[in-house]
């Protein structure tokens, strides 16, 4: 089996700052995992505002239809997430079970149900019963307090290796606001929206259609730009939750504001921290890449080059070898279906440039080749020659550790 | 490492009738592998025609560039075939190649260099040295013969466990024609025009124009319905030779011609005989699978999303792992990018329904589930319930095999 926890994940991890206005706890509901918890419950006081990005999987999950409704109303109150159980692809049961847990949380939060985000993570297919939420949100919902975040990172784990959290500090007119993050995701990762499951809280003053308008860019150079096996989730959901309680700072309420910028700054900061983390805990990853594509004839034609290359299979594979092949990096090239034009591709690993002018490089040196690719963290940067388009896309490597996870009954 | 033989190769194979016209030979010419012949030389008659699709990749191969500037001319005398080196990704070196081939060839053979095909397999980015070529070319010119067509088809093999032969005859007026195909693939198969290399020899009486017309439907449903790993080779090369020396058929060369049909149809056969041997020797392959998705909007849009599943490495190790994981099947359905309603969806495994009106089938039985899905010939039909689109891509598992085989050094 993969080893317990990815070699690629972090050594240690930050401490997340307290977010004044939320509030959560955590639970073992025995969904699917022993002696683990499993739920995750946060509250949210009263003015807290919340912009999201949901899948755009055409089969989303139960979850996912209920934030979707919710969302334009920009109010939340509470958030629910549960691991072990995906509520996708269960037809009414899965709406009934989401309306259950909706009516759970708001009699147990005192809010709304349409200020309630719900998100649930396992396996697809396999009914959830709400019902195993009932005791367990009303006794959380006696024990709210305001950390520690890991905790709340590790109840929504599934084949993750370790919990992922992030933050940020950033000061208005000397006062700080803090942005704190947590996700998840190992498998089913190539975000078409969000990826897996994010939910960042923060205590910035900002209205919801400002933090919305903010989110989608930021995703897009975040999430959006990571890919572990090129499959997108059912469920993927990022949430940002902003309560509006950091002392001394006027609302936002304006695009244009010039703080808006610099809040954008500190939360992609942490989306994209949040997203690396989990492409090094990629089921079976032993090598973080980042596949960087220039000169291409856009940034989109980049995207997708670059996306061509990092989901695949052969050039993943050796990469886990530890072979600087170049051959079928220009294969993936070539498959994107974008502009490019085999005699002017230029490829290096690292600062080694292995081809160029169409072919491999005269000044290619295998052994310093082999050296780089033994390290754990690699660049790959090709040279498409033909615009500025540039992208950079994240993966990591294909190994035995991923056909062990997954391919074993039911994960 | 990888069973010497997949296990899902024939038990036999056919005997290849010879084709009038036709002669070859294959040499040792040590390229890259050791004690075993890796050049394949034919010879056609004079008023042989030929009919081809090359791969779609924007980088392709040196010989795929050759041989698309002379497929216009329609006519052909000699094809040269390597393995062990794919002449890709060589830049000048690699025309310089194809040039001095064709010159041993056109001399070996005696017929002008627009009338000799190339085609090369192996590893993509090392230069190719045709010298090589110029002593074995000239000696395979002098023992040519007309079989037998198992050594020809073993000459072309690279990552392959197993030879790829396939034949059809069909009568017009009570004269036979005869068609005989010889293919190789295993890795990087996920064919945007034809797969890898194949060839397929005719005595059929038919213009260029005519064949070249059959020929695009026919890969469409073949080659071009396969896949084994997403990746898409830079030296697909699919062609055809009719040398016209079948006796007593008259020519045809109109494509209304009602025989054409039929030879179509007896080419289809082979072709499609040959793509699903591809899929047999997949890399690392112990399962056989045909995705059929039906209901879809259109057959485009039934192929789309029948590529995702089977591309898919979560449905893929699913099914190396024996399992009837139909959420990783709706989650391949949801990032197609075609239109589906998961509330109409339905998911079969052989005649075992294990997913409909968006959830688990109250029918499902997992015992009967598991047991099907222990056996090495699988179909998984999708019913996507919007219209009547319907498509069939065939595909193999994904297992430590294929690891083995791609995650060592340069393959």
């Amino acid at each position: 089996m993969a080893s317990a926890v990815s070699p690629l994940a972090p050594k240690d991890y930050p401490d997340l700052p307290v977010v004044a206005g939320v509030c959560f706890a955590t639970a073992e509901a025995g969904i699917k995992y022993k002696n683990r918890t499993d739920v995750l419950l946060a509250s949210f006081e009263a003015g807290t505002v919340v912009a999201g990005v949901l899948t755009r999987s055409l089969c989303p999950s139960a979850p996912v239809d209920f934030c979707r409704a919710n969302l334009p109303g920009g109010k939340a109150r509470a958030l629910l997430v549960n691991s072990g159980n995906a509520n996708a692809f269960t037809g009414v049961k899965g709406t009934a079970s989401v309306s259950t847990s909706a009516d759970i949380v708001a009699k147990a939060i005192g809010c709304a149900e349409s200020e309630i985000f719900l998100a649930s993570t396992g396996v697809i297919g396999e009914p959830l019963d709400a019902q195993k939420f009932t005791g367990v949100t009303a006794e959380m919902a006696g024990r709210l307090k305001d950390g520690p975040w890991l905790d709340a990172a590790k109840s929504i784990m599934t084949t993750d290796t370790f919990p992922k959290v992030a933050a940020a500090t950033v000061e208005f007119d000397g006062q700080p606001v803090v942005i704190s993050g947590i996700a998840k995701g190992s498998g089913m990762i190539a975000p078409d929206m969000a990826t897996m499951l994010s939910f960042i809280f923060t205590d910035m003053p900002i209205s919801a259609s400002v933090l919305q308008g903010l989110l989608q860019p930021l995703i897009d150079k975040s999430f959006n730009s990571i890919t572990v096996d090129s499959d997108t989730s059912t469920s993927d959901t990022c949430l940002v939750f902003a309560t509006g309680k950091a002392k001394g700072v006027a609302p936002v309420t304006d695009a244009g504001d010039a703080r808006a910028a610099v809040f954008a700054r500190a939360l992609g900061d942490v989306l994209t921290d949040l997203a690396m983390q989990v492409v090094r805990d990629g089921e079976g990853a032993t090598k973080f890449v980042a596949v960087t594509v220039k000169g291409a004839i856009s940034d989109k034609s980049a995207v997708r080059i670059a996306r061509s290359i990092a989901n695949s299979p052969l050039v993943k594979t050796a990469i886990a070898g530890e072979d600087a092949n170049w051959g079928r990096v220009v294969a993936a090239v070539g498959k994107a279906g974008e502009p490019a034009d085999r005699d002017r591709l230029s490829i290096a690993f690292g600062d080694i440039v292995v081809a160029e002018h169409g072919e491999r490089a005269a000044s290619y040196d295998e052994a310093a080749a082999s050296a780089y690719m033994k390290q754990q963290e690699l660049e790959l940067t090709v040279g498409i020659g033909l615009g500025t388009g540039k992208a950079t896309v994240y993966t990591c490597d294909l190994t035995h550790g991923y056909i062990d996870i997954n391919g074993s009954y039911r994960s």
